[in-house]
C-alpha cells in the first residue's frame, strides 16, 4: 500500500493535530514537508515527527516534488491563495473548513479547481466523518427514518475555555461564518436540499463584547430549505458542560439524536449532584477520529482518482448561507434565498 | 380539611380522567354532579363514580347548590359560555386549555371573570404542574442556570394513535391551536417574556390531508421575545417511538432539558434493537400526576381564597400568540408581535 | 363502587403515607379509624384526614364494627400479634413488610391465617407493585427475555439521610432483615424459584459502628436457585447520589433493567458537573404510587374475594432467607437451604 | 522520535489487528516482521501492510536483528514458548492475555522474565488501557469515590457471534479462563487487594453442550478481596443486544460506573422499539482504540526503560484466580485462596 506524501501548511492548533494525524494515525499517509509562517513552530513540529522538510514560504514548499498532496490549515482569509499556489505546483488539496471567508473568493476556488480536474480537492467538514455522523446517515440512506421533517443542531463551545473563545472572536469572523457553518453544512447535507428562506435572531446574553464584533454570544437561525424540510441551528459560546454538539433529524418514520449527552467517557459519575456524564471541553478531542477518518479518506479519493467529499461547491454554499445568516441577524429580517 | 365540591362539565377522554381524579385520586376535592349534553355518557360516568346528581343541561348543574366549583372539559368552542354560565351562578372555575377558539371570546371571558373578583378561576395547562417541569422552574426561580437563552419544545404525537389523530384533527383547530399552545404557554411561562417577533413553517411531510385543513402535519416556529430570550417548538402528529413532549430552557449558566427521553417508565429493555427505553403512547397517561396535582392547586386556591395560574390572561395571550403562528404558517412571513 | 373502610395501626413515617394514600388516593377504601400507642400522633393524624374514631389500643379499634379490614404499620416485632388481633375480630389485614422479626412468628401468622380463609391477606412488598416492576414482570410473562439467568439487586439508602439511617440501624433488624428483604422477596418473585445456597459477605467500609450491631454498612450475597437461576443482592447504607434501587433480570432472550438511574425526575441538569440525573434522596417519595397502587390491589382483593399476594408464605420465605444470610455473614460460610 | 521496530507472532483475528496498529496507527511503532505457523496468511498481511520479512518459524523472526521488540498473539497454550524464544533472542515482548493455560507455565514465564531485567514485558490486558477505564482509575485515584466496597464486572459476548463464540469454546479454556480473566484483573486492579475467598456458579441455560466441556453458558463469582472489598462478575456467551462489558466500582464516597450502556455510537434511535442505542457487536471493535493505547504504553515503556503493566505476575495471579473460580464452580464450593 503506497502512502501518500503530504506536506502540511499551518501548524497551529489544529494544524498540529492534522500533522500528527497524517504522520502517525493514518494508514494511507506520510508527512513529509511542513510549512509555517512562524518558522520556528514548523521547525519544532517538523522535530517532533521525524519531518525534515520545513519551510516557512508555502511556494517553496509546493516546489518540492516529493509532496504529493497538501493540506491547508491556515487562516480562512488566505485558504484560496494557498489552493492557488498548491493546484499551480500540481498538488492534490484537503483544505480546512471555512473555504473562504467570502463568497468572492468561494467563487475564485472554484475556478482553480475546475482548472485542475485532475487533481483531487477535498474540503474539511469533519463532522460528517464522525462515526456517530456516518451511522446516522448511512440509516437515513437506508429509509430507516422516511424523508427528513427536521434538523436540529446544537454548537455550543464550553466555558471552560471561554478566554480563548473571546480572545479569538474578533478575528473569527462570528458565530455564523466559524460555528454555524458546520451546522449548515450538516443541514444540507442531511436534508439534501438548500435552504430558500431564512431568519436569524441571538444576542449578547452574557459577553456584551459580542456587540462590538456586529455578533451575539448565542445565536439561532430557522430554516426552510426548498424540499420543505425545516432545520433549525442554535450556537453558543459557553456551556456549563462542555462542548456541546449535538444533531437531530425528524424523519417520517424515526428520528435519530447524535449526541444529546456529549459525554467524554463512558463513565457515568454518581456523586451528590446525582448520576453524572461528563463531557467534552474541547473540540479537538471530541473530533479527534473524525479528523483521522476524513483524512483517511482523502488518501483514499487521490488513491482511486475520485473527488473528495465535501467539495468546493458545498464549501461556497455553506459559506454563502452562513453570510446570509449574519444578514438577517443584524437587519432581523426574513430573507429569501434565490 | 373540607373538601371542595365539585360538578364537572363534559366527561369525554380527558373529562373522564378529570372527572375520575376528582372523585378519588385529589385529597382536596369531591365530585357531586357530573353534565354531558351525552346523558347516557353523564350516566355512566356518574354510576362508576358514585355520584348521584347527573344533567345534560349546563344551567341546571350550575343550579344546583351544593355544587361549589365547576371543571369544565367540553369542546373549546364553548368555554366561554360554560364560564359565564358558571360564574353567574356563583361558581368558581376550572377549564381546560385552551380558553377559546377565538381571541374574541378570550376577551369576553376576561370580562366575565373580572365581573366575579370574588371567584377562583384557573385554566388546565397541566404541564406546568408536572413534577419535572415544577423541578425545573423551582431551579430556574433559584438561579441555577442563570438568564434564559433559549427555550426548546418539542411536541410529538405518537404514530400508534394516528387513527384518532386523524379524525380529530379537522375539528382540533391545528397543530398551533391544539397542540403547540402547550409550548406557547411553557414559552411565555420559562422566559417570562412575551414574543416580539415570530415565523411559524412546516408542511405536509406525511398525510397531504393537513393540506385540506390549512394545516401541516409537522410544524415549527422560532420566536424572539422582548427579553430577547429566543424559543424554538416544533409539533408533530406521527412520531414512531410515542407521544414526545421535550422542552429545554439553556440558560447563561447552565441547561434544563425535560423529558429528552419520554421513557414510559424505569425499564431498559435490552433486546435485538439495543438498549431501548419504550416511550409513552398517550398524554393522559405521560400527564396523569400533573392532571391530579393542577386540580389540588385549583382546590388550594379556593381554599385559601387566591386566584390561579395560569389565569384568564395566560389563555388569552397563548390563544393570540397560537393564531398569529398559525397567520405566519399560512403567509410564510415573518410577524411582528404588537 | 363500594369503598372498603380501612382502620390503620401505627401511623409513623410509613404508617402516615398509607394512611393518606387509603383516605385520598386509593379510590377503592376509606380510612375510618386511626390507632397508635402514641395517642397525640393518632389524634394528630385523625384531625388532618377527617377521621373521628382514634385509638391507643388496637383490640379497641377492632372491636368497631365500621372496620372492616386494617392495614398494620407497626413495628416489626408486634406484626403477628397484630394480625391475629384483627382476623380475631373478623377484619381483612394488610400487613406491612417484614412479616416478623423471627421465623417462627412467620409460623405462627401463617397458622393465624389459615385458620381464617374467609379473610383476605396481603403482606405489603410494594415494589412488586411499582409501575416499571410491573411492566418487568410483564415482559417476562409474556416470554420477551427467555428464561432467567440471572437476577442482579441494589438497594442503596441516601448519604443525605444517615444521620436518620444510624439512629435506626440498631433496632432494624440489619441490613438483611431490614432492607435486603425486599431484594429477596423480588429474587424469589422474579426467578420463580428458592435459593438452594447461598454466600453473604460484608464489612464495615465507612461506619464502624454496624460491626457492635453483628452488620455490615454494605453486604453483598450470591445466591443459587433451584432451578439454577443465579442471584445476586447488594445494600448499602450511604450512597453519595441517593436511594438507588436497581434490579436487573437478565435472561436467555433479553434483559431488563429497572432503574439504572434512579433518577427523581425527567429533568437533565447540565452543569459544570456534567450532565446530570438527580436521583431520589428518599423511598417514600421513590415508591409513593407503589404504596398507593398496592393498597388498590389489596381493596381489590377483597372486593372480589381473592388472596392478595404476596401471601403470608411469602413472609415466612423472605424471613427465612434473611435470616441464613445473615448467618452466611456472620460465619462467613457457604450455606445450603433445605 | 525512535520507532520502536516490532515483529508480531500470530496474525488470527486479534494479531491481524494489532499488526494493523503497530504498523500504522501506534505513532512510536513500526512493523518490521510478521510470523504465523500458517505462511500463506502472514505472506498475505505482510503484504498487505508493507512488510518484507515474513516467517513461519518464531525462531527465525526472532533471530532478524532488525526485529527489536516481540508481539506474540498466539494461541494461550504456547505463550510462554513464544516467550521464551523472544527473550533468548533479545527481544522485548508483548504477550496477549491469558499468560498462559495453566499456572505452572505461568511460573516458568515468571523466570524467564527475571532472567532478563534488562528487557520489557507486558502483558496485554487492554481494558486497562481503554479511556473510560483509565478516567474511572484516575478518579479513584484522585480519591474521588473513597475506598472501594464493591466491583461489580458484567463480560458478555452477543448472540450475533454465538456460531463463532461456539465453535471457539472448546478450546478457549472456559469462561472463567477466557473470558472472566478479564474482569479478575479489573478486579485485581480496581480493588488493589486479592481474592481471599470465592464462590463461583453457574449453568448451561440456553447452550446445553457447554456441559460437555466442564463449562456453563453463564457463569459468576462473588469475591471477598483480603482488604474486605467485595467482587461479583457474571459473563455470558449471548446477549442479545450486544457485547456488553461494563464494570462498576461502588466506594464510600460515591460510585462509578462504566458502559452501563454499551452503546457503539453517540445515536439515539427513535423508533417503534423505543428511544434505542445500538450497541457494539464484536469485541475487537469496542476495544479498537485501547489495543491501540496499551501498544503506545508498550512502546513507551522500551523507548524509557520502565517495566509494563499488567506485569508477569498480573499475569500468573489472573490466571490462578481464573483456575480457582473453574474449581468452584466445577464442585459448587467456597474456596479460600492462601
Amino acid at each position: 500500500m503506497k502512502k501518500l506524501k503530504i506536506g502540511i501548511i499551518g501548524v497551529g492548533r489544529l494544524g498540529y493535530e492534522h500533522a500528527c494525524n497524517i504522520a502517525n494515525r493514518v494508514p494511507g499517509s506520510e508527512l513529509v514537508a511542513i510549512c509555517d509562517g512562524n518558522f520556528a513552530r514548523a521547525k519544532e513540529v517538523a522535530e517532533e515527527l521525524g519531518v525534515t522538510a520545513v519551510y516557512s514560504d508555502p511556494k517553496e514548499m509546493c516546489a518540492n516534488p516529493e509532496v504529493e498532496a497538501v493540506a491547508i490549515v491556515t487562516n480562512t482569509a488566505s485558504h484560496v491563495e494557498m489552493i492557488q499556489i498548491a493546484m499551480d505546483a500540481g498538488k492534490h488539496v484537503f483544505c480546512e473548513k471555512p473555504l473562504a471567508d467570502t463568497v468572492e473568493k468561494c467563487k475564485e476556488a472554484e475556478k482553480i479547481i475546475e482548472s485542475h480536474p485532475e487533481l483531487i480537492f477535498m474540503l474539511g467538514f469533519m463532522r460528517r466523518y464522525d462515526h456517530s455522523y456516518q451511522v446516522a446517515k448511512q440509516k437515513m440512506e437506508n429509509g430507516d427514518i422516511g424523508d427528513v421533517i427536521l434538523v436540529r443542531c446544537y454548537s455550543q463551545d464550553p466555558i471552560s475555555i471561554i478566554q480563548g473563545t473571546l480572545e479569538y472572536a474578533p478575528r473569527s469572523g462570528g458565530q455564523f461564518i466559524d460555528m454555524s457553518i458546520h451546522d449548515i453544512d450538516l443541514i444540507r447535507w442531511l436534508t439534501g436540499s438548500e435552504p430558500k428562506k431564512l431568519w436569524a435572531i441571538g444576542g449578547c446574553f452574557e459577553f456584551k463584547q459580542y456587540k462590538d464584533w456586529d455578533d451575539g454570544d448565542n445565536v439561532s437561525c430557522l430554516m426552510q430549505c426548498e424540499n420543505d424540510a425545516m432545520a433549525f441551528f442554535f450556537a453558543g459560546r459557553a456551556a456549563a458542560h462542555g462542548s456541546h454538539v449535538e444533531t437531530e433529524i425528524v424523519g417520517t418514520r424515526g428520528t435519530l439524536r447524535i449526541a444529546g449527552v456529549p459525554a467524554s467517557s463512558m463513565v457515568e459519575v454518581m456523586s451528590e449532584h446525582g448520576v453524572c456524564r461528563e463531557c467534552y471541553q474541547d473540540f479537538v478531542t471530541r473530533w479527534h477520529d473524525a479528523y483521522i477518518t476524513e483524512m483517511e479518506e482523502f488518501c483514499d479519493c487521490v488513491a482511486k482518482g475520485r473527488q473528495g467529499s465535501p467539495n468546493v461547491y458545498d464549501g461556497t454554499a455553506s459559506t454563502n448561507i452562513a453570510f446570509r445568516c449574519k444578514e438577517s441577524f443584524l437587519k432581523n429580517e426574513l430573507l429569501t434565498l434565490e
